[in-house]
C-alpha cells in the first residue's frame, strides 16, 4: 500500500488481520504492522494506544463479521417451527466456532485470549447473541411452541447451557468423537424447560 | 525434615504442594522441591519423571481430595427428594470451585493448567463426578421423581450443561453478581428434562 494513501482505521484493521494470521497474536508486533503499512508506529498508535487496543479491534470485527452476522440471517429467518429455528441457531453457532478453531486457528487463539481480557468487548458480543437467541424464544411463544416466560433470563440460560460446546475455552474437548451426541442430550433436557 | 526418613510418593507430595502453595506453578522448580526436603532432585526423578508429571499428581490428589470425595459424600446421603440432592450436589460443586478460585489461587491456576494438559487425568476426575450425578439420577428414577431414561448420558449432559458454572476456565464469570441467577434459570431448564 503506497504511504500516501489516507490511514483510516478500516485500513490498519485490513492490514493488522493480515500480519496477526501470518505471524500469530504473540509474535506481531505494532511495528510489524506499520511495516507492512509502510508508515512510521507513531502514525498506528494515533488510531489505537496500543498492541491490545489493536488486538481487540480485530477481534472485535471478526466476531461481528464472521459470528454475530451470520447468526442474524438465522435468526430472522420466518420458516419452519421455532425449535428448528433455535436447533439451526445453535448449530450454525456451534459449526462456524469449530471451524474456526481448526482453519483459523492464529484469529482464534487471538479471540480466546481477548476473551479473557476484554470483558466489556465480550459483554457486548454475548448479548448480542443472547438477544438473537431471545428473538426466536419470542416467536416460538408466539405460535404456542414454547410456553411464556422471561424470554431474557431463558435466552441467557440456553447460551450458558451450551457454553461447552461454544465458549472457546472448550475448544480442545470439540475433538471428541462423542461430542454431537453430548450436544444432543443437553439440548433434550434444555429444550424440555421451554416447552 | 530430616533427609534420613525414606522418600515415599507421599512426602514429596506433601512437599510439592506446600511449595506449590508458596510460589506458585510457574515459578516452582523441582529444584525447589528438592530443597525443600533437603535431598538432590535426581531422587526427586526417580518418582516423578518430570516437573509436568509432579504437578499432575499433585493436582490429582487435591481434585480427589477437595472436590471428588466431599461430593461423594453428598451423593450418597439417602435423605430428601432426589431432586434436591441433586441441587445439592451441584451447589457444593460449584460452591467448592468458587472458593477454591478465590482462596487458593496457586492450587486453582494449576488445576486450570493441568485441565488443558493432562485429559486422562481430567478425564477420570470428570467420569468419577459424572458417575455420582448418575447415582443421584438412579435414586430418582426408583422414587419416581424422575422420568426413566439413559442415565449415563443425562448425568454427562447435566455435567456439561453446567461447566459455565464450574469449569475452571470460566472462572472470571463467576465474580458476576447476576451468576447464581443464571445458574438458577439454567437449573430450571435442564431439571424440567428429568421429570
Amino acid at each position: 500500500m503506497p504511504a500516501e494513501a489516507p490511514l483510516t482505521r478500516e485500513t490498519i484493521l485490513n492490514a493488522a488481520e493480515q500480519v496477526l494470521r501470518r505471524y500469530g497474536p504473540e509474535k506481531t508486533s505494532v511495528v510489524d504492522i506499520a511495516k507492512f503499512l509502510q508508515v512510521s508506529h507513531g502514525s498506528l498508535y494515533r488510531h489505537f494506544p496500543s498492541k491490545a487496543a489493536l488486538r481487540e479491534a480485530v477481534t472485535e470485527r471478526w466476531l461481528y463479521n464472521s459470528i454475530l452476522l451470520p447468526l442474524q440471517a438465522v435468526a430472522e429467518k420466518r420458516e419452519g417451527s421455532a425449535e428448528s429455528r433455535l436447533r439451526s441457531w445453535f448449530e450454525t453457532l456451534i459449526s462456524h466456532k469449530r471451524t474456526y478453531a481448526a482453519e483459523e486457528p492464529e484469529m482464534f487463539a487471538m479471540y480466546a485470549a481477548v476473551t479473557l481480557e476484554a470483558e466489556e468487548l465480550i459483554k457486548v458480543h454475548v448479548d448480542g447473541l443472547v438477544g438473537q437467541i431471545r428473538s426466536i424464544l419470542e416467536y416460538g411463544v408466539e405460535t404456542a411452541e414454547f410456553r411464556p416466560g422471561d424470554e431474557a433470563s431463558r435466552a441467557r440460560a440456553l447460551f450458558l447451557g451450551t457454553s461447552s460446546f461454544h465458549h472457546p475455552a472448550h475448544a480442545p474437548e470439540w475433538k471428541d468423537p462423542e461430542i454431537d451426541k453430548a450436544f444432543d442430550a443437553v439440548w433434550q433436557l434444555l429444550l424440555s424447560g421451554l416447552r
